[in-house]
């Protein structure tokens, strides 16, 4: 989808609102989706094209979103790599083969992202045949070392210590491991794209929790690889840092086409270190959604100034909480399109 | 204690070498300190002087660490005010009856931190005489929006969704918690003081979550309320926010002495915003302890550099992991005291 307010934001061109999209907004908190998860696991459901596509509109058609990202997860280029995923209910992904040591790349396999992973660019051509006309169809991937982290500690982590201890004792093998990654994300958004995906983000969710310098040599470096062989004209690439504040001058470096940012800074922070061109996306608490109807709509627009005219596409600072009430969340989307106009 | 390095350094006087002292240095990681909770609770543990001050003494012993933090918890002074706190193996501090709003304040009890909490500050008067002539006894607090986080929440959290929401439903109700909060604190912190405790840390871990906005409103003027009363010729303040990068300005009006700095932004960049005046802490990742003992070295070296030639007293940039290997907790501490000579 070409021209669309959404893509426009994101490509820095003129809008004439701001468009709203949310992270995880194909989720939990729908009970729409619910309704789907009871019939099915959440791997089964990002295996199952016409299912993922189903998820995926819902916001569409329950928000009223500007743009509608496919359902799948971070961890689907992990399994095609021949990792062995599983999702346990409150614990999210846990691996039972991790990657603790250089040795261990080995049993990695080769991965052809339209074969392994076929569902997810299958799941976007279902979605742009279906609603490629109202909206445009958003792409997204886990960034190398977000995905270091789920292969080496094998399940969420508060501190990721297993991963950043085989980074600092073999950074030379950490990096084979973030190579083999990078190479994997890269086939994966290209697939997107190649799918109709109108723009791809990549999630960056645990690089903000390293120190600059190692951002410097672990994230970035692999982030800009794949931003550099995944560009296509008119395709706009978001880079998102989850804790991003002490690394905006790095991310900056990205050759993304639009920053990600978490709501721990303000835009008008951002906009100081990183100037006025690029377009940034985000950044609303996403806890503000408990809070008051007419609490949202005045931390939107306090949102929006401190985005001042420069382009800017809504979206908040993380994913949606799966507790949130989902008239706080339509309040949300009618706010920024009613008071983002230009 | 009076001219000592470590003081030194946080008033922001010449000292002929890098303080170092580790956030958490009196605890799990630690045999000594084990075998001692083997025989009674946390919360016992905090309760007994005689016993705070002996795992307290210990990293000075073991680590050789240049200054004694009191052992103690951020909880005590909700305790204090009469809320319920239990320590749950696993799970942290747990309090059944939660502050959920306004009306749940009145519940609270009034508190004399030299009665309710009487062991805090006789912990300090041991450790002073016991130690005083060796390093310097530190003392600490949790910050009030902290705190409110646990009051409101009731237990540890990842979002502290329940305390946003208070806080956005009714900020002057919430205020009301954060004055009574700041109120006890501030007592808290002159007693220490008064029990002779050389400098004071003010620990706000949950701040760094909070928009920069909500941060000016509803975490920094109490945090500024405390150290304005707290404030004694010679007694250095830190106060900690962890995640601190976006709201770097703020903090440096916060009328601490000393800026506690987390490890996700690098100490050059937070001179670039507050200046070389200020005294800072921090900041190595304490991820870094899992390391090998070289690289641990290496990485000593560069928040070194970074911190420049302006007032820094080396620490981790949070709290030491309960699964460090004591030698390495032991090698950090050598390094700084070797490399850090001016």
């Amino acid at each position: 989808m070409t021209d669309h307010l959404l893509i426009n934001a994101a490509l820095g061109k003129p809008v004439p609102r701001t468009p709203v999209w949310i992270m995880r907004q194909a989720g939990r908190y729908l009970p729409e989706y619910q309704a789907i998860r009871r019939q099915m696991s959440f791997l089964d459901l990002c295996h199952t094209p016409e299912k993922a596509a189903e998820v995926s509109i819902q916001p569409l058609d329950i928000l009223g979103v500007d743009g509608v990202i496919v359902f799948s997860d971070i961890m689907v280029p992990l399994e095609g790599l021949g990792m062995d995923v599983q999702f346990i209910e409150g614990r999210g992904p846990v691996i039972s083969d991790p990657i603790r040591s250089v040795s261990d790349i080995s049993r990695l396999k080769p991965y052809d992202a339209n074969v392994e992973t076929k569902y997810l660019p299958d799941a976007i051509r279902m979605l742009v045949n279906e609603i490629g006309h109202r909206a445009p169809v958003l792409g997204f991937a886990g960034a190398p070392y977000t995905l270091a982290c789920y292969a080496v500690e094998g399940t969420t982590s508060r501190h990721y210590h297993e991963t950043k201890k085989f980074m600092m004792s073999d950074p030379v093998g950490f990096k084979k491991l973030l190579d083999v990654l990078a190479d994997a994300v890269a086939e994966l958004l290209i697939a997107q794209i190649d799918a109709g995906a109108s723009l791809v983000q990549l999630f960056d969710t645990w690089a903000g929790a390293l120190m600059p310098d190692q951002f410097r040599e672990f994230a970035l470096p692999f982030a800009q690889k794949i931003f550099e062989r995944v560009r296509r004209p008119g395709v706009p690439m978001v880079y998102f840092v989850n804790g991003v504040a002490g690394k905006l001058k790095d991310i900056a470096q990205s050759g993304a086409s639009v920053l990600g940012i978490d709501w721990r800074i303000g835009l008008d922070q951002v906009r100081a270190i990183v100037g006025n061109d690029i377009p940034l996306q985000g950044n609303l608490d996403p806890c503000t959604l408990f809070a008051p109807p007419e609490v949202i709509e005045e931390r939107v627009k306090k949102v929006l100034a401190a985005a001042g005219d420069s382009p800017h596409v809504f979206n908040l600072g993380h994913g949606i909480l799966p507790t949130v009430p989902v008239s706080h969340a339509q309040h949300l989307v009618k706010s920024v399109q009613r008071l983002g106009v230009k």
